[in-house]
């Protein structure tokens, strides 16, 4: 492990919250028992008034920061943001960051046993939704005694999920941070994630979902959605001067190895995925995305749906994202002023297209600390020594 | 077959054109012989100086116009364009199109017999670039008794080709249209090209190639490899306006089955696709792509690449193409005024994205038959009555 530094979380481990209360999920199934696997950083206060709930994305897990062991080489996921002293100040606040159901890294999903049949959920693992997380993090929160967050806090399908909080339990969000996200995908971004799909599911490896009781995983087609997706991630811009059309050697080979460094880079991130996700939960995580969409009960009308929010919001997005770009933050922006919600939005200047949210950038860190520090200025939380 | 409209050039036949002069690539290996398939519209006059020659794109042939039999359902792919009294008027041009050499529309390519084995060439054919593919339309000129083409025309893939004929042979171009074209790949393009080409070449029934001989078609790679290339195709606002967030019925299923209408309508291109290309022509095709990068031997200087040219140009684009947007167009226009070249250059108001190319839209129907009745004039051709 390299030397922990001091604005680390330092050392964590995740604990594992089993809930035996049926959850009933959107899609009309009813989740009868499930584990939910969370990380804490931070002290809860005597008045349970600084917690701060993380929302991952995507591919993401509840490990947000610090580090689980020595061996590990990459603190977690939003570690930039989250610890002493960050935007996120684990000497101010609680965070709760937890892995979603039908996740892959310890939270009840495919890869758990479904108690009706005894062997792995896997492809009948219901579909969960945006909606259905919000309501087993509330489930979370009950359990570790957290009547109101001070913040509910995401990017990307993590923003939908604090966006979705603000209407599912208004009561109980006393601030949102809606970070590269969007009110509800367009038809492109569903087209991205339908080919994701259709990679996973024609791989001969898939097996209906049924991978695991064939002893295989749909490696080529993880990679390929991976890959797909990964374009989409990154701007053009950025992909132009980190690559540009370098050449892995100094010719042209004529070939189909790699040639150019590009080509190099996501056959990488394509592999490395493939041997560490779960195909059936990125299926299932792609869904979600797709189906989120608040304004859809009224009429398509954003401002309406956003009514029974309370809280004042930080909507933040990034110029290069290409995937959520500013403009559909801006939506979501439009819409809560005409709801009369109060909003802060910044569009922050980056040449890192959607991975923006997850990297440290001066003016995103100062955006972000100003709002978290307000939220605590509010809650009377003690100011930083 | 539909009634046939007054402005097209009617039914037309395929030609075969056999070569036995070897040509030499630019991977080093040589073609010894090789047949190039290809249709004429119009009539040759006398001079022999109003020939135009169209560069087919991507996924193209020589098909550009008019009907093949009574049976065809759709014309040729640019009929738009192509016909008596169109922009390219065949009143007053005589339209040679051709398949590129490594396609699969006819014309050798990897479906063909490798004289040297016996057997097709299959994997091994060898990789053809845009400047092998502009040595061998000039010999099917040489061939039809044209030593200059009034025009070189092409869109996309075909517009690098009506560029490297410009700089291989600039004294058999009495004009260039470049339209929605790009002097080289962006690290992005590269990034769908290589999505594309794992898609095809990690499908099982790929077999390294050899799929004819194991009577197998990699068809799930081609399928994906057509829908990743389609999101490229479309901009991001016609697909909103053509799908938006559509059902295919009035509800969610919460399956995998088409929910969305843009699912539908991706995975019918992809499976249509599937099952007419051939996957070693799709690999090659988008390796000739990559490659393409007149500057690179000029140490990046492009406006030095272009020296050699000695022809007014036409460069289109599309305001809506994110696959070569406009400001890849005015890099070629920039490049060309400092390189002292004659050019104009219209950025088309289209929210077809790169599609718009293949489209009637009537501002690129005139700013392209202004132009081409120029080209007609400088040469003196007959007015139209």
């Amino acid at each position: 492990m390299p030397e922990i530094a001091r604005d680390s979380v330092g050392l964590v481990s995740p604990q594992t919250a089993h809930f035996d209360d049926p959850l009933d999920l959107a899609c009309g199934m009813t989740l009868p028992a499930y584990d939910l696997v969370y990380e804490t950083y931070g002290t809860l206060n005597a008045e349970r008034s600084n917690a701060v709930l993380i929302c991952h994305a995507l591919s993401g897990h509840h490990h947000a920061a610090g580090y689980h062991d020595a061996e590990e080489r990459k603190p977690g996921w939003w570690d930039a943001h989250i610890g002493p002293g960050k935007s996120i100040d684990t000497e101010r606040f609680f965070v709760v960051s937890l892995n979603n159901l039908g996740g892959c890294h310890g939270s009840t999903g495919p890869n758990s046993i479904n108690p009706a049949t005894g062997r792995l959920w896997g492809p009948e693992f219901p579909m969960v939704t945006v909606g259905d997380w919000v309501h087993s993090q509330a489930r979370l929160a009950d359990r570790l005694g957290i009547t109101r967050f001070a913040a509910v806090i995401g990017g990307s399908l993590g923003g939908m999920q604090a966006l979705q909080w603000t209407l599912s339990y208004p009561e109980r969000v006393g601030s949102a941070a809606v970070i590269a996200a969007t009110p509800k995908l367009s038809a492109q971004n569903i087209a991205f994630n339908e080919v994701a799909r259709q990679a996973i599911r024609s791989d001969p490896e898939f097996h209906d979902g049924w991978y695991a009781e064939h002893s295989a995983i749909p490696r080529r087609g993880l990679k390929l959605a991976r890959m797909v997706g990964h374009i989409t991630y990154l701007s053009e811009d950025a992909m132009g001067h980190k690559f540009g059309r370098d050449l892995r050697s100094h010719d042209f080979n004529f070939g189909y190895d790699v040639e150019f460094q590009v080509e190099s880079y996501l056959r990488y991130q394509g592999d490395t995925f493939s041997t560490s996700f779960d195909a059936n939960t990125y299926l299932l995580m792609t869904k979600a995305l797709d189906y989120f969409d608040p304004a859809a009960a009224h009429g398509g009308d954003l401002a309406r749906a956003l009514a029974p929010a309370r809280c004042p919001f930080l909507v933040t997005s990034f110029t290069t994202d290409w995937r959520f770009p500013p403009s559909r933050s801006r939506e979501l922006v439009d819409a809560l002023i005409r709801a009369g919600k109060p909003v802060s939005y910044a569009n922050i200047e980056s040449s890192h297209g959607h991975d923006a949210f997850l990297m440290p950038e001066p003016r995103y860190q100062a955006v972000f600390a100003a709002f978290m520090s307000r939220v605590a200025r509010d809650l009377g939380l003690e100011e930083r020594p």
